[in-house]
């Protein structure tokens, strides 16, 4: 009875303010994209004049061939990879490929916008092409990594809102450390996974819900839910190699990232099933750990696998995050939940943060140990981009920069994740009740199963299936 | 008892019909590639002295290396996008996927060989390749449409029986469109769409079960069976823009029609979840929207992705047909079924009929609206490849062939499904009696399982698992 | 009672064991690796160097993009394809994803090394590049093979071990066939296939469990496990084009590779389907069938698709090889499994003995049928590598080679599956008992579900769910 009345307090019903928000802002994004967005010189039909003036031979020379079969693999990370990588949970499979989907494709037209007005901006147009569909992507999955955190605990409003937050703040975070403090950071172990990750965490801290351990039955995976998971764990770890080259500079670059991302994960997944089995009594191995920590060594060298990290440099960065990332969520997890009152529901601390961490290190320590003689002379100036202002710059000072970046992103995190959580701590939007959480019957038309018992028990007052 | 004589008065054992079917025609394939099918220049060994020949000087200019991704993608949306999508029913999955795989598997030889003769065809011989197995599988794909509309109604012969048909009418059409209208539709709204819906919605019409509502119980989802679904769903979202490119021109085109996709399907998204809410009483988003309504917006751009239709224009086209198609599935599709009885399993008259016209007068209306301004002087012809006969067309007489290939598809797909439906409904193709639709153990050994209680209940003779 | 000392008597803990091999082999790979391995030139940042020297003008000749799409294709079906094609078996889908994540994960850092050594070692190093990713891939991937032989009765411990030595015999029986009898095997019909599945076959014959019909009731399939194993089925089936292609010369032999064996795969799907239904009393299909022999057509042309087998070729040869495979699945592996005591889990023997050996008497015949007539006088040289000590081969000769290389094959399977399986006999590596096989809760933490019933049974001793 108590609960019912709890339950009753909260409106959940997303009839007329989901539908406003969405539309309100698809018809914001489309009078904002027929202001400022246009197609760049190699997507418009002038590209013939274009390629005349460039003096380029061939069609092949369009950026397009160059990045669009890794466009397409980052694309499917975003949809399937983070969208089935959240469907463990044994009744919210739903929610976690659903509200992916919905905050991701909102994310990707705003963040179009916003990164384009810092980076593709000339002449008060937005100049677009395939390397602006990555980059939307990226960012977008630093709302996927947040999304994490807070993984069923929230209505797809709270998602909305959150995702327009982040992804503005993602992209002023971006734009200091690539543009001011001219920090390298192709596959974004600092402005994607530091900041994503401490941002989530921040929010999650801040949507605190101390009665959660009432919707504990649900928080646990089925046999299937763990098979639908490792649909997005594999997506995820196998097209990671592209994720970290797909905007690298075309040729060494672009396949030094894929060869160092490659062997990091590799080394990566034996740390992770040798903790797994080391930190359990039977030795038995976990499924959240495959599931998660093995993509670690993916995240841990995103700064660095465009650098000389070296194959076995690789290797050793993916094998430390492995093992870092299992004993987070072996220790650490809990920790933060009873000590921080930090609600990780999918553990992100332990693959995106911790992993960042290491990320940006690793990133400084390589830039800071660059050589002329490893690089060769050119190659030198070209990874780091030591030209115009910053042809003076030094290994030793860039590494700085390097470091000055991941402290931007963890200020830039924490700051802008405590006003967004504050915003989204408001009772307005339609978020559940604590025993409701993990749930899809809340915000889903859910088909009438034998599976769905567990939720009979809670909501007796369930629509017939459809 | 009475359902019992019913069911016996059926006789939907495959064991010689099926065999023979597939064994006959493949030998056909094996015959007709003998005799017509050979490599193109670019497959053949003889590479080398055409590279010279056409003064090349880098493998790379091998249309391969141009469309070879894009192929991938395709090939992942016919067989895993379309195989997974129709398995959101409790218990016909294995026929979606499998029937799905038989049926595309068969249609791709043979629309080499139709769409061989009258593309490419010299001296007597079809000349193959990479932009010949992209053309198969969209062709293909027009199969696989109009299968969604008798999903679980129809025997594997019959599936069969309507790829010969279909591939061979689909041919002619495209003919029609793309030779003799000269028409642009790059991305298949109209060839592959609407032609592929509209036939496919004349067929289950013809076929139409009035008993059918004895399989009610079976035509909805369970849990697990909606998660299959979602991977259907978001393959073919996430490479829609590689199959609105994949025949594009080098360059430019291929790279804008990629563009334009992404932000129409990003677009539909919001406005399909705003739409779904919407119109559920308590504001629940419902799986089968998500699953189908979210696609429309690549269906939408199918004729325009590759001309300069801009980003903000894709945007508006993806919110619009995400709107009409959610619509359609809540107000159009018992409609449809009540009213003129077409049973749509899938509804695919929401997902591809209606976004396929759309498609169509969007395709019409930018060619009308094309300017040597906006495309340049070089880029306008190449645009609408208004050389040779073609060379005095103007965009307004453009636009209006354009639309002719909207009837065209119309009256082809209506005339060929009528006929095809006719010769369907012969009663020696081994169909299921209407209480057994819906139902893999038809066709299928399928194993013994908790979930298949459904099932038993229908069926006491079921075999004992293998 | 009985059954329960007997599951004493195996001690299953990993605890200890598991970690001590995945860590040391790590270390020994980050060791290894140290010494070893390099970036080859086009992944090194010296790489504007080396443009210059070799004259090219165009990142796009960088071989990264001549191959990295076929490479993350064959990452897929390595990791998800043979992943999931295993997840069939009701109660052992963890066991099917996570331990070929593992071995595979581990096997391509072996091979790398082992591969290394034999074709990329210069001035002390072995200088890496995309080839070797895809290669390195390649050799995982007759592991994977094997893995399937065995699947449910070994653990991850003898799973590694049989890692390190089957890649290293790999290794070894690939330098013999390429290099020293200068074989042509670009998709790895020998390689690969017939040497991975006679080595799994003769390791699980030393394994031989005389009473593993104790576990009989797991050996089957429940609905759902059957739909995840058919994503595994369909992405090896999509991408083996790639997979044939991906190593072949630029240009015209990538692309006749593809188009080769698309031709092959899709003629094979008709004739499993027609064999399938015909094979059985009441003509329904079997997802066995489905799910494995659809993929033979993919095997028996992984040597010849490089050559002009044609694709009226490649049609018979698919045909052929979908319905032998078929046969062995009603026919052989009955008589395997109680006559000759191979106890083949997944059917290895029809999936890729069989088609491994067509695949390379294929390939024998089309080498030795080739003519300058067919190929042109510079592509016959190009496709055969008729250069140096080898411009005075002829076809015929090529032939004999090609058909030597199969014979090596099989004995480096046999006497290498022998004395692995002899090291895997030893009473250290904690496999289970019979009647614990194909259940994922002996080396699992296991979600407790309903699902979960069959072993319940079996396990009293279950731990609490997580």
């Amino acid at each position: 009875r108590d609960r019912e009345r709890q339950g009753m307090a909260k409106n959940t019903n997303m009839r007329w303010r989901l539908p406003l928000v969405c539309l309100l802002w698809e018809l914001a994004m489309i009078v904002l994209f027929g202001v400022f967005v246009r197609f760049g010189a190699e997507a418009d039909a002038h590209w013939e004049e274009e390629k005349r003036e460039m003096n380029l031979t061939s069609d092949m020379e369009n950026d397009f061939y160059f990045r669009y079969p890794s466009f397409q693999d980052v694309h499917v990370m975003i949809f399937v990879g983070f969208g089935f990588l959240m469907t463990f949970l044994k009744r919210y499979g739903f929610g976690a490929v659903g509200f992916n989907f919905l905050l991701a494709a909102f994310g990707i037209q705003w963040a179009l916008l916003m990164q384009g007005w810092f980076h593709s901006f000339k002449d008060g147009k937005i100049f677009i092409g395939v390397e602006n569909l990555i980059n939307a992507d990226f960012c977008v999955g630093s709302v996927c990594i947040a999304f994490g955190a807070i993984l069923g605990k929230t209505s797809p409003i709270q998602l909305l809102v959150m995702t327009l937050f982040q992804v503005t703040l993602f992209s002023v975070n971006e734009y200091i450390l690539l543009n001011l403090l001219h920090v390298k950071d192709a596959g974004g172990s600092m402005t994607i996974h530091t900041f994503g990750a401490y941002f989530g965490l921040t929010v999650t801290r801040i949507l605190y819900r101390p009665n959660l351990e009432q919707s504990k039955d649900k928080q646990g995976s089925v046999y299937h839910s763990d098979l639908f998971a490792m649909i997005g764990t594999l997506y995820l770890w196998m097209y990671w190699p592209s994720f970290n080259s797909a905007i690298s500079d075309h040729g060494d670059a672009q396949h030094r990232s894929a060869i160092n991302t490659y062997c990091s994960l590799a080394a990566c997944v034996l740390t992770t099933m040798a903790f797994s089995s080391m930190l359990q009594k039977k030795g038995k191995l976990d499924m959240v750990h495959i599931q998660n920590a093995t993509l670690a060594g993916g995240v841990a060298v995103g700064t660095s696998a465009e650098m000389m990290l070296t194959p076995y440099g690789s290797l050793i960065v993916g094998s430390i995050s492995g093992i870092v990332s299992t004993l987070g969520y072996v220790y650490f997890t809990p920790f933060l939940e009873s000590r921080l009152h930090i609600q990780d529901t999918c553990g992100i601390h332990n693959l995106h943060a911790m992993p960042g961490l290491i990320g940006g290190i690793v990133g400084a320590i390589t830039a800071a140990a660059a050589t002329e003689d490893v690089y060769g002379k050119e190659g030198f100036i070209k990874a780091f981009d030591f030209t115009g202002v910053y042809q003076t710059r030094t290994p030793s000072i860039q590494g700085g920069f390097q470091a000055a970046g991941i402290v931007v992103s963890l200020l830039m995190a924490f700051a802008g994740g405590a006003i967004v959580g504050g915003i989204l701590k408001l009772p307005i939007w339609g978020d559940a009740a604590a025993e409701n959480c993990f749930e899809d019957g809340v915000y889903w038309e859910v088909p009438e199963d034998e599976e769905s018992d567990v939720y009979h028990m809670h909501n007796p007052d369930k629509p017939a299936s459809p």
